[in-house]
């Protein structure tokens, strides 16, 4: 019947920035070249200027959970104790790591839609002196919620132990003030606020953390963090670099600082705000109960007798759009919409009002350009804030 | 405040299909070989289908006002009397081209906003039996309005008039049959329904416009119709082609093939009526008057006391789209929003809730959402049509 665009709505990939597209279509650069070796520490430099923090980053050619195993296998020895705060699908990479690495894993695990406080943290480093550091989620992708890692900073911070904070989502959607909070490791990925695809994951690592990487046991090779923190900034990289991924993330880096990092975060909070309130205004219930909804991404309910699998079918079917359903046992329960990274009111306003068509088209009673308004005054609220400005 | 993507709503330049920007990308491929001439000669025959014609197809490196000279220069010859139908800025280039090549033109006139009606053309016919041709436009970009060339071709057919019809924005976005309705040129370009950018133009050319090029005596060199018509099939052209527009165009053709071209049509009427709704829902009036309104673009009145400058402006600084002002004495009195080519019902959604805000930050009186509402309201009739279909 009509024309329809592909288009990715979801938590990552993200959709990409166009001049990363293009840099990345120029990859026939060799890596050990001068040009390369300018453009890798540019990346690195830039890196700390999207993440805000003085540590040593690391930047290897895999997916988020090979960075996750880095500050596994880089700073813990087999028979230590760690807590691990298990609110997701992501949470519970830390046991599978951990298990893995021969941790002794205390688990502190809320269900899926709420988070672990700063309090039953302190609880258990009380209860379990001894433990050497602390696994969390910055924002639980599979759930849409956050976790208050500056309270958690705080109390970890104060131990022996080290903080290890999965902010693969978080980083360019929520403030994480790193080196004020205390973080030992905040991690990230390319396909996610950074717009480029998957492939390539960054973390930042405290002197602390550095420290315990010199005495731990556990083996490592190809994510030897100091390896890779010693190079970067000289542009090179142990091993060879995702180059094409590089050049891709040069530009988005290039992007952001000319956006500031505050904007982007602004940007991914707001249109999370305004996914709730078109979320309630077209009838549905948030996923997110007694827990900070995350800016990276909303989790939606399906309504009751509807899979939440025929919403992303209808998406898909009517619309070309991917957006995520819920993961794990959560899948037909939830869906969910991303914000961060390359998304804006424009693919916002058309999402909603897709969503809006798609309950209709399932006899559910939506009044038409309810969710839209709800995202409009969100918007308007938003130029209110910035003095009737146009940005 | 926000992240803003670049967006072109306009009626040419218009959208590029994805993949034929990846086939542009990969223009290293000499013109002169097997290979281009497989992808040459494929093109030919593929808009053949799009143009839904048996008559000879000439396709120039040029713009789409090179086809229209090729349309004056090869089929008359000095002091030839023709017919002009202008009710635009489009139809204005018919004066201009006829009087560089020293036509004695009949021209009626009808104001912006208005068209030429058949039985004025028949008049016209009348009162000039010696008239050699009649030029007209399809559909007048600049006001978004329609000339029934159905009914234009049955008059002109039963006289030794040509008729010549640029349907440059006309293809793909309204139905013209070429053959059935005795349309002897039909012009079209590339950055129009063919998603591709500036620098194609082509047209259908019928036998009796071919007798006339034997005999008229006006120069042609660059633009000669007989040797563009002799060398598309067999995979040349006289001079070189443009050949990553070419492989570009190639992969917009698959693409038609594959979606259907009267999907593509569908698609732009479907879109333009919604639009032509969702701006009265808001409270504006459409610019066409008395006249079929285009598939392909829609023109809004601006509302009393309000330069349309400014609502282009607000696309632009709040959304970063790009939407088409008012040409010539219509600049700052109508906006535009165009349908052609790769637009979808996504973008709709949003440009109607970027206009309600445009206008309510004007302090306009809109409801928020009442816009949008009429483009869901439309997208449901269509699919009822399907009968419930997601097509």
């Amino acid at each position: 019947m009509y024309v329809r665009k592909s288009r990715l709505l979801t938590p990552g990939p993200t959709p990409l920035l166009p001049s990363a597209i293009r840099a990345m279509a120029a990859a026939d650069l060799h890596h050990r070249t001068a040009d390369f070796r300018e453009v890798y520490s540019g990346v690195i430099r830039d890196l700390h200027y999207f993440m805000g923090t003085e540590n040593g980053i690391a930047l290897f050619a895999s997916s988020g959970s090979g960075a996750m195993e880095a500050a596994v296998s880089n700073l813990f020895s087999p028979g230590d104790k760690a807590v691990a705060c298990v609110a997701g699908k992501f949470g519970e990479r830390w046991l599978q790591i951990g298990e893995a690495f021969g941790l002794e894993l205390v688990v502190l695990t809320r269900p899926y839609g709420e988070s672990v406080g700063p309090e039953e943290l302190e609880r258990a480093l009380r209860d379990h002196p001894d433990a050497q550091g602390v696994f969390v989620q910055a924002t639980e992708t599979s759930t849409g919620i956050s976790h208050d890692v500056e309270a958690m900073g705080g109390i970890v911070s104060s131990t022996d132990a080290v903080l290890v904070v999965d902010a693969i989502t978080g980083l360019g959607s929520s403030e994480i003030r790193i080196d004020d909070w205390g973080l030992d490791v905040v991690i990230g990925g390319s396909q996610k606020a950074l717009m480029v695809p998957p492939g390539l994951a960054y973390c930042a690592v405290s002197e602390k953390a550095m420290g315990r990487a010199e005495r731990a046991r556990n083996p490592r090779f190809y994510f030897n963090l100091k390896k890779h923190i010693d190079a970067g900034p000289r542009g090179d990289s142990p091993w060879t670099p995702a180059s094409s991924l590089i050049l891709g993330m040069a530009e988005v880096l290039r992007y952001v600082r000319e956006i500031g990092r505050e904007r982007l975060i602004r940007n991914a909070q707001l249109l999370a705000r305004a996914t709730r309130d078109a979320a309630r205004a077209v009838g549905l219930e948030l996923f997110a109960r007694d827990a900070i909804p995350a800016g990276a991404v909303t989790a939606i309910l399906a309504p009751d007798g509807i899979d939440s699998g025929e919403i992303v079918r209808g998406f898909r079917d009517r619309f070309d759009a991917i957006i995520a359903n819920g993961q794990g046992s959560m899948k037909g329960r939830i869906f969910r919409l991303a914000h961060l990274g390359y998304f804006d009111f424009h693919d916002l306003f058309a999402a909603v009002a897709e969503l809006e068509l798609i309950l209709r088209l399932m006899d559910r009673d939506v009044e038409l350009g309810s969710g839209v308004r709800a995202v409009q005054a969100v918007y308007l609220e938003a130029c209110a804030e910035d003095n009737g400005g146009a940005r």
